[in-house]
């Protein structure tokens, strides 16, 4: 496997591919590489002739006040995993590889999209998400891009983005990835102790519920919101930011749980803030 | 010469000539092309093995009070002048090809620099610029683009934004082509009537004293913009919206008038907003 510190050797390398007719999958990740990122990785694998991983912490999606200096890395580990997963290259650029100190230009979409659900209280996450991963398309120029369906609003927002800005990169979605007791795979999850990892389920058990309820015949969105977290708030170490029900493809909030709506919610365990969702009719 | 209406074919045409080996130029333009468009065709001819040349007046950089439905076109004159210098291919899309009806991303600079000079009275203007070139890039994957030095702001915003989003696509800058009286060619002429086009050669003379003075050795900006307001204001038929210097590449206000410094007039001739500029000791 390749490792590149550098666009210049991501830009040679991707060209060689590309001269050879080779399809190239791109996966965006932030590293700290857990089973969730290794399916994307294998879901890319299987799909595209070339697979280039990038494991950048992006400063520009974290707020002043988030986790930027905390967030958990470990390039070692993400090698050997990305090896054992068959990439072809990692990219591992420094900050300023990546950005120049006067760098200025954002890519941002200006509707309520970016402000509903995580954007409210992460009012500049997704303009930083939606500037790195033009970025990475514009050094990587791949094929396909993998993203994971549990940053579900990341995931529509790429897409929307992906689209307006014409790239002719097609966005690949991948299931939530789920330790043996429910809880998504996140990077995040390294920050919890032993009681609040045990109070952290209550997000697969709320998911669970909505489900269930759903299932059962339920359509109202804030009947099934409402029981979702009535069983968060049971949970003394869990503090809800949100749990909604919106359109799957514009994220604007909805009344009816029809298809293809998406049940999200965020949820601060202790200090830290975990999310996870669900798709209605999936 | 291909005419193209779609994206998809543009595409398919660009990759076909980048799996041959060939490498490809852009020059963006609004359409209703004159000699200043034709030298950025010959340049690109001359550099590149194809040349894509686009041709979409684009409405996300005019204004509301702005003239997106006077903009002149003439897409037959346009594929003449195309075909005589040697192009490969016209983009010319409709509105709806390039912008969704719901579209909301925007590629944007978010310093001061695209707010000054042009910037103060058209606030939303390189915003729309450097979404619809960052288009065009997705699209045609360039590796040269060819703009012209009679907006010199849109070039330095241009090669910001390359830059800062990783684009690896080598920015030209062409110089200004002019009328024989020096009027600085440009498809808004066409909007002036036979008294404003006498007028219009103002912002020219006024070009060449600024050159004049500082040739003869005065480096103070106040001075020198002074002197050319005062010959444009001499002008019954010009209104100055302004004339400035500016770093050459953050476009940051000077005092002083060292090698590399833009020196640019916008001048209202009639209802007709026209700009022209140099770069001291060019």
């Amino acid at each position: 496997m390749i490792i590149a510190k550098t666009v210049a050797q991501v830009r040679e390398q991707t060209a060689k591919w590309k001269a050879d007719g080779l399809t190239v999958g791109l996966v965006p990740t932030m590293g700290y590489l857990h089973e969730g990122h290794a399916s994307l990785v294998d879901k890319a694998v299987s799909e595209c002739d070339r697979v280039v991983v990038s494991d950048f912490v992006n400063p520009t999606q974290f707020g002043p006040n988030e986790d930027l200096e905390a967030y958990p890395r470990d390039f070692e580990h993400d090698c050997a995993l990305l090896e054992k997963h068959g990439a072809d290259m990692v990219f591992y650029p420094d900050v300023s590889e990546m950005y120049f100190p006067d760098a200025a230009t954002y890519v941002e979409i200006l509707s309520d999209m970016p402000k509903m659900l995580c954007g409210k209280t992460r009012p500049i996450h997704f303009r930083g998400v939606c500037t790195v991963v033009a970025k990475l398309f514009n050094i990587v120029t791949p094929d396909k891009a993998y993203f994971g369906q549990k940053d579900a609003q990341q995931l529509a927002i790429i897409r929307r983005m992906a689209r307006d800005m014409s790239y002719g990169i097609e966005i690949v979605g991948c299931p939530i990835i789920r330790e043996s007791d429910g809880l998504a795979k996140s990077s995040r999850n390294t920050y919890l102790n032993a009681d609040e990892r045990k109070a952290a389920t209550v997000l697969y058990r709320a998911v669970t519920l909505g489900k269930r309820l759903i299932q059962e015949g339920e359509r109202g969105a804030d009947k099934v919101t409402a029981e979702m977290k009535k069983l968060i708030e049971a949970e003394p170490l869990a503090r809800i930011d949100y749990v909604s029900a919106a359109d799957g493809v514009t994220m604007e909030p909805v009344d009816k749980l029809d298809d293809g709506v998406l049940v999200a919610l965020a949820v601060y365990i202790g200090r830290t803030r975990l999310i996870d969702n669900f798709t209605v009719g999936e």
